[in-house]
């Protein structure tokens, strides 16, 4: 092998922490290869945020056409082809994974296929697929394999009767009735998704909220929202005996010491994932792991030397823009390009209707830290945009410190939360204070001008309530 | 008259400054009153921002039904309602502003209705409508008068052949072609909502290019979408010659040295404002005044002691926002609540399709003064969530120190511009640079990606382009 087979640079997974890594290293002049066992963009382009969105695009847009009388335009008849629904969101997929081929080429990464495993520091063996057979010699290996769905023991996942939110981005037809059994952000979204196009939803989840992981309030008022819906939810509940049949799924539902029998045509499981490690690591190559999950320190490197991982197979998170940061962090790091940054502050996002964001702390999380905090919240019901877009529903709510008026969190329910959230993600990052926000002349009329009023309600100086 | 009577402030007007300084007058525990000679909310919320952000809705709504055959929705056939659109509008307005009636009583705001007339400094007289004949002794006057819609000399409004925006709000029918004369915010917003319906709409501009505040490459790319969706656009051009009939309205296109003769159902007024200071001041009582506004200095106060103005009464860039923004800082100053501070950087929106936002200098400013700078462009093609939206027409653009990476500029074109718009408006006000931006983390996938990206095109690290 000559010197110039040698790369600077393997990255194994091309997801997004993997196509970040590898063309972030390529915009450095390295010689960068990225490994990818299906396609380009990983889950998240191919089996997660991007498809689902555009999902989540034709289901609301089909659950607007309910308010168009109201708003003046009269339809006769409507119905769903959800064939092109699905095949849209695929469609949608394939142009961004290309897309991702593109950068490849102009960043010159070398984009090779197949399932990669470390042989040794250094060296990258190819032992499946398109590619198998290749040994690639390297300076450098980021690991960013990522996760997949996690499954449950003894329950086959046949994509009809039992999926994943894998099979359910390519179903086949829309089941008349599903039970959704986790009511994270991938389960929330489905339920809504499959709701507005006429599913009978279940959604079940095991602890006392859905959304476990935002805001009391906020996570209260969107079970209201998905309850007028028509979505049936399920807390505190559990889901044991699943019997999958030819023509539906039985199961029970355990709550307490209370069982009970429950029928549908389809059930979905998203209960979280699990690390990708299978066949990575050759027996000369030990990583120091935590909870399945590879140990990186705040430089992304891992217990052996030139070895780098970055994205869900460091843990939580487990963001897609979480992982993109984290690789390009590392890869800056490895070449001395910067010092890399280690993630700190984060937003989470959920596209149910109404949206869910967030960024920093919840106000359980801050008493549970005793940490004294000041509450600013703003309803979309007194904001002139929101009532014009006939969207009322929803608030902002700013958490700050009692002292110094530093943001600790926010928390937003409402139309387009997820945009809205950036604005505090930019203040925490750069502990901007109440006053620099109050002190920012917001456009009217905009939602955003109830981040500011938000803030203004921490000190009872909101103009509209 | 007893002391008791006396107001600590008297707010003339009832719009987006004076409701705002009433209120805030009214939070710090003084006696206020706000004399308004129509409805609460003034311009902005009756015949402005709000009921046109309305119609918008009602347009894009009818817009988006073309696109649902894509997105898996079959739709049989539809109609327009266009009276029950511009009752909507009128119905959104009457909620708002009887919002504001009511956060006066929450307040402690006596709503005074009439005209008011500065009598001599400290006593104001309603001289005509409900309240006519009213009195007012106070300590502190606070003139938020704003403007109203400039018209021609020699040109009747009539609300059917000749409009102003004001008359366009309540239009009985939906004229079948319009000559829009002005294509600033309002020109081209009403451009955009006719056009849409089915009007045959030409939009008229003086200047070399349609929104002239905008920087050049934004206004270029609304103009080739106007044209897109079949709007006649004239730029360079004035109409002389306005000749009003029973059933169509002539004019004459002039252009250099060539003239035309163009004939239209309707014509529609949007040529800028002119301040409302009629009747306002007695002889006793002369305020400075620059170009037909009233002068006021950086504590908002006039060239008469205890007299104030805020708004757009005190000049450019008639913004209610700003006018918000004045009115607060005028009524903290005068009673010693805060330093009051000035309006510096601010944003500016308009709700065409694809939607326009920007804050600080264009490109052309920055050459003209000189100012050594770099761009960052991000096309929405290239981000997953505008694609899956199905919307990626647009781009986000950024201007930057050359030295520093301080945000001087940022101009986007695309959807919900007007939302996203607000981080750079507060990167602005902070001083924030180009690495604070990229330094945070965006969620994923959203369009405000597309900020951090276009941040990052500046250096060529960004990831997706």
């Amino acid at each position: 092998m000559a010197d110039n087979d040698i790369y600077d640079l393997v990255v194994i997974g091309g997801g997004p922490a993997g196509y970040a890594g590898a063309i972030r290293a390529g915009q450095l002049g390295k010689k960068v290869a990225c490994v990818e066992m299906e396609r380009a963009g990983g889950t998240c382009l191919n089996w997660g945020c991007i498809p689902t969105k555009t999902l989540l695009k034709s289901a609301e847009s089909y659950a607007s056409l309910k308010k168009m009388d109201e708003l003046g335009i009269i339809i006769q008849g409507v119905s769903v082809d959800f064939a092109k629904i699905i095949a849209r969101s695929r469609s949608v997929s394939d142009r961004m994974a290309g897309g991702i081929e593109f950068l490849f080429k102009k960043n010159k990464v070398d984009y090779l296929r197949g399932k990669a495993m470390i042989s040794a520091p250094g060296m990258v063996e190819i032992t499946e697929g398109q590619d198998k057979g290749r040994f690639l010699k390297t300076k450098n290996i980021l690991i960013a394999t990522g996760t997949k769905m996690r499954r449950l023991p003894d329950l086959a996942v046949d994509g009809e009767r039992i999926m994943t939110s894998r099979e359910a981005l390519a179903m086949k037809k829309r089941p008349e009735s599903i039970v959704i059994v986790g009511a994270g952000a991938i389960g929330t979204e489905f339920a809504y998704f499959l709701n507005a196009l006429g599913t009978k939803v279940t959604l079940v989840e095991m602890l006392d909220q859905i959304l476990p992981v935002e805001d009391e309030e906020i996570a209260a008022t969107l079970a209201r929202a998905y309850k007028k819906q028509g979505i049936e939810l399920r807390t505190g509940t559990k889901v044991e005996n699943i019997q999958p049949g030819t023509s539906s799924v039985k199961m029970e539902f355990v709550k307490g010491d209370k069982r009970e029998s429950v029928e549908a045509e389809s059930l979905l499981l998203s209960i979280g994932v699990v690390p990708n490690l299978d066949g990575l690591l050759s027996r000369n190559v030990q990583l120091d792991l935590d909870r399945g999950y590879i140990k990186a320190n705040d430089r992304y490197e891992t217990s052996v030397k030139d070895i780098y991982a970055a994205g869900d197979i460091i843990g939580p998170p487990w963001l897609a823009h979480v992982a993109t940061f984290e690789a390009v962090q590392a890869v800056n790091g490895m070449f001395g390009a910067s010092e890399p940054r280690r993630v700190k502050i984060f937003p989470g996002c959920t596209y149910c209707v109404p949206q869910v964001a967030s960024v920093g702390a919840t106000e359980k999380k801050l008493k549970e830290q005793g940490i004294p905090y000041k509450v600013g919240k703003f309803p979309f019901m007194a904001s002139g945009k929101a009532v014009a877009m006939g969207e009322p529903e929803g608030f902002i709510k700013v958490l700050s410190g009692e002292k110094y008026g530093e943001v600790l969190g926010a928390h937003i329910i409402g139309a387009e939360a997820t945009e809205l959230i950036a604005e505090f993600g930019i203040a925490m990052r750069c502990e901007l204070t109440l006053d620099d926000i109050h002190a920012t002349i917001h456009a009217h009329p905009t939602l955003s001008e109830a981040m500011a009023e938000a803030v203004a309600a921490t000190h009872n100086e909101a103009i509209h309530i």
